[in-house]
């Protein structure tokens, strides 16, 4: 089945060659619909490699074996199967995984836990050895493609290629970081994930490069939220391949380190929007954010809590100012909330302060605002001075469409 | 606007009279829809009262109030208010609720504590005290009414009128537990929120009534979910007038008490199931029994992830048996589980075994139970003895249609 290309897509950006790596596809065949769906990421030798992976404890074999792997800090290849998810298959998918680890290190001559390998698609079928072999056989011999084809060939049900491209300056060397992501619901277990691969030729030391990505992580996707359903293969990747010439980042103390850091979380949440701009059945851009909370982490619980209620989401979808609903949620997250000192808005427009409705409430700015593409949701808790910001789309029939209106 | 009736709807059950029980409804016209809005329940004098209440953080003032008023355990009258949820009102939604409290106080010659007030319907605008005093008025001079006027006149966006009865001997004589109910979402501010209440001749004490009733609650109504979201004014309250000549019961040792204890819980869960029946656009009823969790908690929390998820609930809409779905969702619930266990079935099926899919799945039974209105989802962690069952409904175009279609 094919969708319609999401309302809320953007165009694939002009995204520049990464000294360092490599991207080749090919055609495994892991379903019958004709293109590409394996890809392959060769990296120069000493790249230093991070990682953050799904929290689902019912993850696949390519989640745990990633994990295992990340720890070791270096990579010089990825591989990425798309049409099959290979999650909750046991022994079997293993094996899979590890033969693809194996047949390319082999090639490369390296260790096989620098080599990492992800997969999304259906789940229950174990992914199919010989298809696999042939497909990396295929990729290893195949030439150089593009951003875009490589963008395209990790997808399933992506409306849209979805890319991303910071740069920063880093001790007087400018490092470039260029991105990909798949990804149309937190999950969809027949046929999508989220995945997102970051390469940059920045030098930096791999366990420095953990620490920025999982601290761009906790400000960027895990931030995000389509239906609150949390995948069992959701894996971003950031490849490091030292090619820019700067002096290699250790600490946050190095100069350019700051800067390096912004470009990193600049980009995962360039992808992480992204990802909600596709998400099944959107039709608006949610931004949701809160202030006054007792800490940041208090606000992003409030956030998500706002940002994952049907009700809020379905009175975004039908261009409804119900600040009712956003009481509802800020209620029901478990966090630490005053109702009588509590204000909602939208767009910038107070329809509730202190725990009461305006009495000067206008709602045709509030009413003129709900009607585009871009809504924004306003929180105060007026408890502290903690705050968050959260995306996800609206609720529409187009998700029950995708999701229920067919057989798996 | 009105829905059709759920197609999962149960005709109103014949419900006795219970002793030191009269119902009047009269119309206090908080909305301008032409029916009896505010119901009014006398109790005999030393009638004990228990309650469990919403944990949403942004409650109303009916909620706090009720809250406070049970600690005293007795009552003596039931004011419903349907049309104005009078939450999120600050100071003046409190005024309306302790107006009324008086007002019947004055008229029973008891004590403001002992009279119970509920409101469902609008968020944000104060119940009207004129209205509110003139409704009350009406109803104290009404003729007595059956359940099922009682029934309708506290719904709001319900389908159907929803009742439950049970008996149980206590000590050689027959008491009787009558019940009514609304609820159709767990929460749609606009409109809708769960009330229920039950009455009952028996004599037993106020303390030892809200210890059954809580247990009662914790496998019934804190087992149903329609869409994840809590009401800001969800309450349930048990009346018990002492009219059925039974010696006081007051400890679970006496005799009967079990009896009664299953009897209320026997209500409980019909009211519970009543709701999930009218959810906002069910099509089917799900039942999710988790076994093999190491607590019965940790296996509700499962159920509840399984039955909140919107994958899992359009997978059902859709009538396809996509256990993937039940498995992520075991998976984000935040609990004990081990994939390399975990079993999954449909109606009796199993479709997976210990983390892989059956060799030997027969689809053909799976398919036709999911074309039916009651559909059972099997999980078994494999872990230990904990076990609980969930119960909640599909996620249809039916829900959008009923929460975006249209304009607050």
């Amino acid at each position: 089945m094919a969708h319609d290309q999401s309302p809320l897509a953007r165009p694939f950006p002009a995204l520049p060659a990464i000294a360092g790596v490599t991207l080749r596809v090919a055609r495994a065949g892991y379903k019958d619909w004709g293109r590409c769906d394996l890809t392959y990421a060769e990296l120069a030798e000493g790249t230093a490699v991070a990682g953050v992976f799904t929290r689902n404890v019912c993850c696949s074999s390519e989640v745990e074996l990633g994990r295992e792997n990340v720890a070791q800090g270096r990579a010089r290849a990825l591989v990425v199967n798309a049409g099959n998810s290979n999650a909750f298959t046991g022994y079997r998918g293993r094996e899979a995984v590890e033969q693809i680890m194996a047949q390319v290190a082999d090639h490369l001559g390296c260790p096989p836990d620098q080599v990492f390998v992800s997969s999304t698609g259906v789940i229950g079928v174990p992914l199919p050895k010989d298809k696999a072999r042939a497909g990396v056989s295929a990729a290893l011999k195949a030439a150089p493609c593009s951003w875009e084809d490589a963008a395209n060939t990790i997808g399933t049900t992506d409306t849209f290629a979805k890319g991303a491209v910071a740069t920063a300056i880093v001790g007087g060397k400018t490092v470039t970081l260029a991105a990909i992501i798949k990804g149309s619901g937190m999950i969809a277990p027949d046929m999508a994930t989220m995945l997102g691969y970051i390469f940059t030729d920045c030098a930096i030391a791999p366990g420095f490069l953990q620490e920025l990505l999982s601290a761009a992580n906790a400000r960027t996707f895990s931030c995000i939220t389509v239906d609150s359903d949390t995948s069992t293969s959701d894996t971003v990747l950031a490849f490091a391949t030292g090619k820019a010439g700067n002096q290699q980042l250790n600490c946050g103390g190095c100069p350019g380190a700051d800067a390096f850091a912004a470009a990193l979380e600049d980009v995962c949440r360039q992808l992480a929007h992204l990802v909600v701009r596709d998400g099944e059945g959107a039709q608006k851009f949610i931004t949701v954010s809160v202030t006054g909370a007792v800490s940041d982490e208090s606000a992003r619980r409030v956030g998500l809590a706002i940002a994952n209620s049907p009700l809020v989401k379905t009175a975004i979808a039908g261009e409804d100012a119900n600040w009712g609903r956003v009481v509802m949620a800020v209620g029901k997250a478990g966090e630490p909330a005053d109702r009588d000192k509590l204000s909602i808005g939208f767009g910038g427009t107070w329809a509730a302060r202190d725990g009461q409705p305006l009495a000067a409430y206008d709602e045709a700015p509030v009413a003129a605002h709900l009607k585009g593409r871009e809504i924004a949701i306003e929180v105060d808790l007026g408890l502290g001075a903690g705050r968050a910001v959260v995306w996800t789309c609206d609720l529409t029939h187009g998700y029950i469409a995708i999701n229920a209106d067919y057989r798996s």
